[in-house]
């Protein structure tokens, strides 16, 4: 357990100094509220059942900051985490953001990836906290909702026969990473320096009939992998749409687009409802089978190309 | 970016075994909430106003495995998360479980020392993440609720004349260290290994006039100083009361202890109240002070000689 003396009060180092620098970049808390700068923050609670989850960024690991900068990293934890919400159709409302860096990481950057991610989805940094370590590594909570109330779009509701579908084309944030590690100009390297969750999308696949949802972090052929799994049907995948200057291995294995991939028992209202709200029609990928774990793509098994971390476990 | 194709479903490995060794060991959801297995956890929410909080145990910053256990550090990650809950004079409910660890970590021995101390504090984890890393650290987010409803007991609430009380003897986890590191045995290693939140204390403390309120993680003199700062007040500190085989340098100095700091303007009817809930009556230290940031232990100006993470703020 390494511990050390404050250096004084009149440094510009130590803990004070980095919990007030952080301080200074979040916003007020309103009223009736405590955000940052106690034991815990106290906020008013959500209307309805309240959504939880929480995802880490590890430098090295999910991104390589030789690549993006801190602030990417930080953007990165926060769309990452808040894209899980998105999965469940609701609406990110508060988050708490732990920090795990060396001493010498320039938190004003880090901080403004993560304050313009919470900026941008809609939510607010109540909280968190601030430790050294040997390399960075940012864990976001997130509280959320379900708008109008009503239960979450789960992984397990997909039946036979329903269809399945994706917000988006795939592969984009994999050729992105790839054009950033050869040094090439290309438009998709947004689509991995800053990815960002599906909210409105998520929000009308739930509202329209959604039976169940994922948010494609791992790769599709993981992730509808783990809907397929917690439904116990099959998969029949016909087709898979490729982002422009992405090859079919990207969109199939590729991880990081945050695109959502839901099923329905009928596509066409969910399309219509997709359109009446002036976002991108979701694309018909394939169908629901009653083979449980046997996953198709056209007459093949798809294999599991998707991400995983190397766990050990001793048997 | 590290990423790694999978071993094939019919390994030991791999993040999916993983998940379910942790699943394993997590409690079943009640019907109507969802926890561990989807994008994110559902569930009903707590009474009144949201508690939220997150703190984060990295190895080799917060605790030593050369001398403690990894189901020790899931304890201390969750407990002292908690603990921030109990210095607002809050209740915990849910815990969101963030690992960061190497492939070979023992997720089972991890896990049993987090759900351990889930359940001696009375909480749930409802979800959480794992990521793999070069160090293993534990990031813990607590949704807690206050008991009654009614405001938290905040740092800013203390006034010049209010009476400084602190819930038990302190030092002792600073001593059990030292007596971990000499391989002494000492009964003061579990205060070390095994903090526990003070949420009867907590809740009795702010049902009986506790003005303002903190958990002494980094030593008294530092977390006396951080109420002070948030009340505007001084401090005028006449004793501290040290834990038997502690130092008064372990008591003054010495983090880890996790009782609770907080003043009151009549410390009468608090001791009473303590004493009629069971508790240890807390022990008078001194007074708040009309001279701002000015904290007097006895004749003598208190140095702070608690713990800071060093980190390096540019100016």
């Amino acid at each position: 357990v390494a511990r050390t003396n404050r250096t004084g009060s009149g440094s510009s180092g130590g803990e004070l100094a980095a919990l007030e620098l952080v301080r200074s970049v979040l916003p007020e808390a309103p009223p009736g509220e405590v955000w940052i700068g106690d034991d815990a923050a106290f906020v008013a609670p959500s209307p309805g059942g309240l959504l939880l989850t929480v995802d880490t960024v590890v430098e090295g690991v999910h991104a390589d900051l030789t690549l993006v900068g801190l602030d990417d990293l930080g953007w990165r934890a926060v769309s990452t985490a808040i894209s899980d919400v998105a999965a469940m159709g609701g609406r990110p409302d508060r988050l708490l953001v732990s920090v795990a860096a060396p001493p010498e990481t320039d938190l004003r950057v880090l901080y403004a990836g993560i304050v313009a991610a919470a900026h941008r989805h809609g939510a607010s940094v109540v909280g968190g906290d601030l430790s050294t370590a040997p390399l960075v590594s940012v864990a976001v909570a997130v509280t959320g909702h379900i708008p109008g109330g009503g239960p979450p779009v789960l992984r397990s509701g997909a039946r036979a026969g329903d269809s399945i579908l994706v917000t988006g084309p795939l592969g984009g944030a994999a050729a992105g990473l790839r054009a950033l590690r050869a040094a090439t100009p290309s438009s998709l390297v947004d689509a991995h320096r800053r990815p960002v969750a599906r909210l409105d999308e998520g929000t009308v696949a739930r509202t329209s009939g959604a039976t169940a949802m994922i948010d494609l972090s791992d790769g599709i052929a993981s992730d509808l992998r783990r809907i397929a799994q917690a439904s116990n049907v099959g998969v029949s995948l016909e087709c898979v749409p490729v982002a422009d200057g992405a090859t079919e291995h990207d969109a199939l294995c590729g991880g990081d687009d945050y695109e959502l991939l839901f099923t329905a028992r009928d596509p066409g209202p969910v399309r219509d409802a997709f359109s009446a709200a002036g976002l991108r029609v979701p694309e018909v990928l394939g169908e629901c089978t009653s083979e449980p774990a046997r996953i198709l793509y056209g007459d093949s098994i798809l294999p599991d190309c998707g991400y995983e971390h190397p766990w050990e476990i001793p048997t």
